[in-house]
């Protein structure tokens, strides 16, 4: 049994689990309160909120606790872009920033805002040049988060926070993939987590607003946490959430070293062991624990469910995994390949043995999954150079299998033409071209679906 | 040491403390995965949600588990609200509702909507014929809760439920102070609640919206919950609140009876040992732990920091203890004395010595702080029959102490002119004369503050 899925959520912190069975005695009763069971439970949170700040390395009233690192999301940007109304309601995030700050960019948007976002390179990363490009005179905040959740790749806060800060426009850095790591450098003006990534309980998220960034909360008025995150504190979760923090920090340097060489070794090794695979992110500027790559040909949910049943818990953002049907929007946004996609993230402690024997599980694991997809390909020879193939009602991987299962067909310079009628195609046919050195001519629109043309180069 | 505010927050159950201490093994990881930790917290979520439907008395798909109470009726009066929107934006609530609520119609009339606060009577209890007639043709939504979170007054829901329910009008219930006695009756539409009211955890409240209730989620966009409550789940939490409120609902009846026996004896025995006391709120339609009472000529501060001094843990809904320095509102809406105000609300399995020993306290905490703030009185006779008390820059409930003391120095027939610029003063000073059977003659502008006249009767 291996947990290689931290980036989701850490297992709890032993110290996190001690900190909060202690606060259950003494942190339950309602801060706000004036006699000793609420002053002690104010003691307590007045603690973890000094304690957070020095971890973040912020001031302790800049320092909200919220429920959850989507809420502190959700809260910062609306509160921020509100605060700077009058400046104007343009919105820049990154392409591959985590579904709350991009659900939140969709609400700015159905508000009347106006929103860029930042194109990324193949690694994941961001350019300091596509925020200065997207800074205008009416941007009233930039969020970039301090390091991708899928595949790992740590972004130039620094830089984008000196870009906006020379044009007077606050940064919203999402730290919730590396706090636990270490404090965000640079110029930023707020910042939000979540203690369970770092193996704090559910239930806690930080929410930053240095003094002096204008910020007016949204929605109905509360008076806890200066306004700016509602409802009655959960301070034993808290208490819980910042000891782990300080454990984790403490940790931090020894462990960094050690994952990362782990992480390495997995990059290394993958396409050694298995065909076909693109090992995607950044190779140096990268998260230590985390470490994603794509195997064509591969569902990843079944892969996932195989991974499963030999004892290793992954994530994966392939489109067959997700409710939505739609690829990860981070690799689409890097343009790399999303089917058979497996993201690794090892928590802090993970023992060298287990990833050793996650290297000889994986090679099995995926050419099973591609023989039970082995599924035969109608091919209707359209005209002497060029062969139609019919994927249409099949899902991801199948419409890529088919190509490949046809492709020996063609001479030098023929084309394929594939029908298919499922989004991740339009990802994966192009990433596939890519990679096999073949020519993608592009997309054109079919009776169902789309045709995607390939012509053979070698 | 006896804590009495189990309305602002009870301690921990201990089925809650042991629920949530083996859940945090099973319920950390992320229930949206696929793996055997997200399979294994989707299986713990699954069945808390059964088990607070069955408590609630409806279906486990109509229950969203929130991070809070206060989160619950924001997310609850602002979906239900915008559910309608094309019916209209004008919204009901009753007068003596918690401060969320409020909030939350105030939040409705920052954005165009309007809202008809409904009063009540001296007991703190609405009329259902005052829903019935603030019902308008645009009404989207009405809030009651079921009982007074202050006074401990139980509302008329069920009846007011059918008023609400023939002009198809939804009914949002706060059952915040209720839901661990038993369920909400009646045809309401809407329902919240919060755990650490029942001795669950901080950290969860619980929003239910009835199949067939118009409802759209407002703010950013996220998958969980139905999309009524954004943010990474906190399972062990849940799990916890769900098992302590079936403990808390097994001993409900019995534990009912005990506590009403001890709250109906203080009720009766604080009048008999202090003067000049209001016991508040329903005698006989009220929660089983609750009472209130009022002391004149008491800084409700100042009593409760006595009664701490001696063990006890009270709340105070008095002007002088709050951060706003404004009298509780619901005090106010009842036309009741709020000064000296002090709330006993008994947790579960409080002993009936603790209650006695309350009762020998009591009157010699309230005889010292009158002592300590028997201040002299600056009185200049301004005319043969009428007195002029000078209270001006001077902070409830002084100005009724200086009115009490020169009282008996105008003839029958003659008049008090007290001049105050303390808020509490337009409520303190009407209902001494009501307790004392005294003419309150109304109040009028002054060149600081009010002048506020009384005539002697008697």
């Amino acid at each position: 049994m291996a947990y290689f899925d931290a980036a989701s959520g850490a297992p709890l912190h032993p110290v996190a689990r001690q900190a909060l069975s202690a606060s259950l005695d003494d942190g339950w009763a309602d801060p706000a309160r004036l006699h000793r069971e609420g002053r002690k439970a104010r003691l307590l949170l007045d603690a973890a909120r000094e304690a957070a700040a020095e971890a973040v390395g912020c001031r302790a009233d800049e320092v909200a606790f919220t429920p959850s690192g989507t809420r502190a999301v959700h809260t910062g940007v609306a509160g921020a872009l509100a605060g700077r109304r009058r400046i104007g309601r343009h919105l820049i995030v990154s392409a591959v920033e985590h579904s709350c700050v991009l659900h939140s960019a969709e609400a700015c948007e159905a508000e009347g805002g106006a929103v860029t976002r930042v194109a990324v390179g193949r690694t994941g990363a961001v350019d300091p040049s596509g925020y200065a490009a997207a800074l205008r005179p009416d941007t009233a905040l930039a969020c970039l988060q301090s390091a991708n959740h899928e595949v790992g790749t740590v972004q130039p806060v620094a830089e984008v926070a000196e870009v906006c800060r020379a044009a007077g426009v606050p940064l919203l850095v999402d730290a919730a993939q590396s706090l636990g790591w270490g404090p965000v450098e640079g110029g930023w003006s707020l910042l939000t987590a979540s203690a369970h990534k770092w193996g704090g309980p559910s239930g806690v998220g930080l929410l930053v607003v240095r003094k002096g960034v204008r910020f007016a909360p949204q929605g109905p008025a509360d008076e806890r946490e200066s306004g700016r995150s509602p409802g009655f504190e959960n301070i034993p979760a808290i208490v819980a959430a910042v000891a782990s923090l300080r454990a984790v920090r403490a940790e931090a340097a020894q462990e960094a070293v050690r994952l990362r060489e782990l992480t390495a070794r997995i990059r290394a090794r993958v396409p050694e062991l298995v065909a076909d695979v693109e090992v995607v992110g950044d190779p140096e500027r990268r998260l230590p624990g985390t470490v994603t790559f794509s195997c064509l040909y591969v569902d990843g949910e079944a892969l996932l469910h195989e991974l499963d049943r030999a004892g290793f818990s992954v994530s994966s953002g392939s489109s067959c995994t997700s409710s939505t049907l739609t690829p990860s929007h981070v690799l689409e946004a890097m343009g790399v390949l999303s089917e058979g996609n497996v993201r690794v993230s090892l928590p802090p402690g993970t023992a060298r043995a287990d990833v050793e024997r996650f290297l000889e599980v994986l090679p099995g694991a995926v050419a099973g999954v591609r023989e039970k997809l082995g599924a035969p390909v109608p091919v209707t020879r359209a005209a002497p150079e060029e062969l139609l193939v019919d994927s249409l009602g099949k899902r991801c991987p199948i419409p890529v299998i088919e190509l490949a299962k046809v492709f020996g067909e063609v001479p030098v310079g023929g084309t394929v033409r594939v029908l298919s009628d499922d989004e991740a195609a339009r990802l994966d046919i192009p990433a596939w071209c890519q990679m096999r050195g073949q020519e993608y001519l592009g997309e054109e629109p079919a009776e169902r679906g789309s045709a995607y043309l390939v012509r053979r180069v070698s």
